[in-house]
């Protein structure tokens, strides 16, 4: 028999054990085994302010150590990436001191809690030369990606429209309680779910220039915690409709909802061109609806994923298989690693997600004052 | 073997031998095998602007008589309902005629060519008790009026949200040409099929109260006539999207486009509540969705059409057996008579019209003033 | 204003006041409004066993007399076409008395209760040149002909295999009492509605050659009338697989089931060929899924119907207007008084009729010797 | 920062390195974090017949070891469980091997290429106690988890019919070559894929008494080769239509196609009760459309997988975010360990796995004999 010889690693520092955590440390657990990449991650530290969720957390998820510091973490010379997990108002010292500290940094959306941090993450991150990675994760898609090639393509003509929503009911019940999601620095449903369908908005047709929002706030009170009785008033929205004006001059409309009942995941568009449309919803996400065809032949096609849209070969050399939600994951981290690797950019990095939270800065204030309002930074 | 004896009569003159024209013809002429009403239409007279065509349609339709002057029809002393498929600038002008006549008047959508012309015609109608009816035939489907009677009991809870659209692609070539569609007084595709998904909207959840829209001309110039190279300015919108409230406090948004590519009657709403969801797309006019169950069997339920659902057993003893477009206009129809023959109110009936002309007004200015406008008489 | 003339009239006579009576008769009622047709259908005589029902009827439906006795229909000179939706037991005696008296028969599925009825009425009718047509309204669906014109250009390739079914819940309910479908002279299942999914894989793919079917009764005993306890035996199927082998060679099977829980119309098929695949359920009969497209593109597209699907612009000049299953009915009554006037072959007639009762026997046959069976007549 | 200790390991051999090698591989370093386990897989041994393919694979995919002798990795004191994706043909040494040494052995389907090579791997394994399992991954799917929990609770009422399909296209082609699976030992379409619907028929439905098959080779030649104009004569069937018989009494009809254009993995059924019904098509894994409600509410309503239903909250906590076929790897490799670690039944185990052999040796001799055939072994 032969001895394995070790490829090179990566060291990976994870921050948080939680879901998100736990996602992203099988993501670089599965990761070798499906993509050849030129490095192997290497799970070094897992951080949480609990030691023992950390401790527990690195035996699990196959961390060599484990600390509630995450300071010390980003300090670790064996860590190369670090991931953030944290909650997001933690997201810009962690970052900020992993950027000083020379690593690589893989945060999880929103990056930040308002747009003036995530600028200044931003722009340390480019003065660094810092390679960063936020995890809209959802842009990972395959059949995504063939939307935005068919509509890059022309396929479908000029582009003339587009209806994007990201509708979930985990805060459909009156009585689900405040939480981290009602905080208002996590900035409600436009920010936590709004900014993927916006991300996803900017992912295929370019920057948004304009946005006129209406934020509700449906159930003005929630219970304190789970089961009390106690209520405090909610201040952040429920669900939001906006009216969008892109860069290129197509508009649309957008929906984020958190209280869509019997919604579980419907991140979906509907991108109409002069010629074509291609339409999306998450809720299947390995199919792509694709209109064409003349005559008496016309009509939306459903494209089933497959090994014709990469990487989903990666995952199994046969159509019908279907590709998973941890499964984009680890496509994120595959194009992380590599961008580590390279010194690429990753899309979408500080920058981008900068912008996805500008245009929700935008929504938020032009619900308020009720009237068009122009996107900070779309043209940058 | 035994004669039969005529039942009661109600002559009918119909204004109008396109398309539409037909539509309503050919409803007079089914509904009677169809539904046990107290009387029976007689279609007397057809009146188009050409004698001809008046001619030869009363003798395809089976009207006794024709002619080429609406006037005469509507002084016809057999004519008891005057039914309106003229162009719409002629709308007002006939109906009060037929007002002042003493008739009943059934009158395609839209009304009007302005809110305006529409609220005289109803204050005229209900100062003469003239029963009128508007062609807002898809309010007709036995789905749409299960979708309002789940809402109105209760069933989904607390109402909370409203995603509405109507969404077809006859124009969505840009070399389709000019016409009456593109013409200022037809209003543009935000009256043209706006005014359904704004109908439907308003029978599921009540007047709309304020509006905030971006009406958009998607192909500023067209060809003058089909296959011309000249062109004109469009002075119309193609495509509309608008944020809404509703004066329950509901908000929601509304597409209105005739230029979307791939789509042939997106006609089709969610209706989102605290407790589960109804939606419908008239292009499976067969079919509701309603969101319930709970635990490990909540979901969408996809209701069939069937005798359960009146008046879908006047066509058919069993379920699957579809409804289609023309039978619609045949329960409009039945209605229609029925309110004749008792005098009842017809819904929707002149005043509902000129509200939904108020929200596309309303719509079209709040485009131009790019900001939230109320709508005139949403209350009344 | 212009009297109009009568056009040439072809005389009606129907027999029979229940469901498809009234069906026939309204469809008789619209066809002239949405078919440019040489001849008008002039309702002279409605037959009932009763003729109270049948005085009744005949003012609903627009009949000039009405009579308890068939034969004076048949013999009326007035009549031209006797249409036959009266008990199955009686279609050859009327049939028989109609081809005798020179008129053209038009007759409900099935054509008679045994195939060697179905034949005597065939042959009579052939050798008087009578024009015939059966009431299989299903196949005049333009997505059904769709079907049937892509798989006639090749465009699928070469057939490989078929897969069809019937299925509806009508005696799902195992208190579901004994009726005249349980009759064994109805033929259970396999003949009342399996019968139309034969006749559907005929129309698109040719004769069936050899079957091996498995026909079984799931509830033994049945109520002997609504609401009773007394109950007894069942001797008909309730739900029949088979297994198929067509003429051309093409194998699949097929199912018929009235106690299908949860379908209401799942006549539906899909047709394989070596390069694309057309399917098709009536539960959506304005769609057809056909695949196609090559590479990353490939997959199931939904052609909706519209007006380049004939005789779809009968009904409606526009896409997205849907058809429902009365407007089957008129179709299949345009193509009778065409065929009646011009003289041609109507499709079906009771030669195909025969055929497809010789399918449902062959099955029979087969599920009780447990083999697979020639089919008599598939050759003819 | 704290240490990790080791947890308790389970030592792996992995024989074969191709797709399906690679997929065990991969669940098995991906399960530790996705599930709580008593133990943890350890990668010890990857054999390939390929001294080179074992090496470069044992280095992707993380095992310690390579080798191209498997009797080496069988008799590797480190290794605990075997997991045999060799060519079937190799399974019955294989597993006789690994079974002699005392250890776990997890097969790919089919157990082997006869039902008497199957039954005498299952009688070693028995008599041995080893702890066995077989690779019909799609039975770890949640929602056909939940399917037979619907069905076995008596919510759809007695069972009255079943209608299965595996249909995929990968030799739809009449131009794809011969490889392995056209190898008469392989057993063609019926043993390729009708396997997983056999399986899914009796997990669902308990044993098959009687088969009545009609299996067909679609393409009687085929290349020698890829790419080849010398063509061979086809052996195997491409197509297979059956009707069935259970053991249950409950009849129905299931087809396996390998050429069924159009389709990646239309691994469906459709199961029918007195009261409800249930569906499901691989084609949309993570739904379940059950039928249910009453009156003018009743429908199929579709069911999105989510935490209720284990073990998709392994993988997420939240509903929407849907599996994919690798994690039903994934959770098949967890319940492996868990029986190898509690000396439980595994299901499917080589005797599960050896029944369905019977199924498909039944249905090719019923073709053969084109008569019903009762299976062996199905009452065992």
């Amino acid at each position: 028999m032969t001895e394995q010889n070790k490829r090179e690693c990566v060291g990976i520092g994870l921050i948080g054990a939680g879901f998100m955590g736990r996602c992203h440390a099988n993501a670089f657990t599965s990761v070798s085994g499906l993509f050849d990449l030129p490095v192997t991650p290497d799970k070094q530290v897992l951080a949480d302010h609990s030691a023992d969720v950390a401790a527990s957390g690195a035996r699990a998820l196959g961390f060599a150590r484990s600390t509630d510091d995450w300071r010390a973490l980003v300090a670790d010379a064996a860590v190369d990436i670090v991931a953030i997990t944290a909650p997001n108002v933690l997201h810009e010292p962690m970052a900020l001191a992993a950027i000083a500290a020379g690593k690589t940094v893989y945060c999880e959306k929103p990056l930040s809690t308002t747009a003036e941090s995530a600028l200044k993450m931003t722009l340390a991150a480019e003065a660094a030369g810092a390679v960063t990675c936020v995890g809209f994760n959802f842009l990972r898609n395959p059949m995504v990606h063939l939307a935005r090639d068919i509509i890059a393509s022309g396929e479908i003509g000029e582009v003339t429209g587009f209806r994007g929503r990201h509708a979930e009911n985990y805060m459909a019940d009156p009585m689900a309680p405040h939480s981290f999601r009602t905080d208002p620095q996590g900035g409600g449903a436009v920010a936590d779910i709004g900014s993927h369908i916006i991300s996803m908005a900017r992912f295929l047709l370019g920057p948004i220039d304009e946005v006129n929002a209406d934020c509700r706030t449906l159930y003005p009170r929630r219970p304190v915690k789970p089961g009390s009785l106690d209520t405090k008033p909610v201040e952040v929205d429920d669900m939001t409709h906006a009216l969008l004006r892109f860069s290129s001059g197509v508009s649309g409309s957008l929906e984020a909802n958190w209280a869509a009942t019997g919604r579980t995941m419907d991140l979906s568009f509907e991108v109409t061109g002069s010629k074509g449309a291609v339409a999306f919803t998450q809720e299947r996400m390995n199919e792509l609806q694709l209109y064409g065809g003349s005559g008496k032949q016309a009509g939306f096609r459903r494209i089933e994923s497959g090994p014709l849209h990469p990487p989903y070969g990666r995952f199994c050399p046969a159509p019908g298989h279907h590709l998973g939600f941890n499964d984009l994951k680890v496509i994120e981290v595959a194009d992380l690693l590599i961008a580590h690797t390279e010194g690429g950019r990753c899309y979408p990095d500080f920058r981008e997600a900068w912008q996805v939270q500008c245009v929700v800065e935008a929504m938020q204030a032009s619900s308020k004052e009720r009237c068009w309002l122009k996107v900070d930074g779309a043209a940058s």
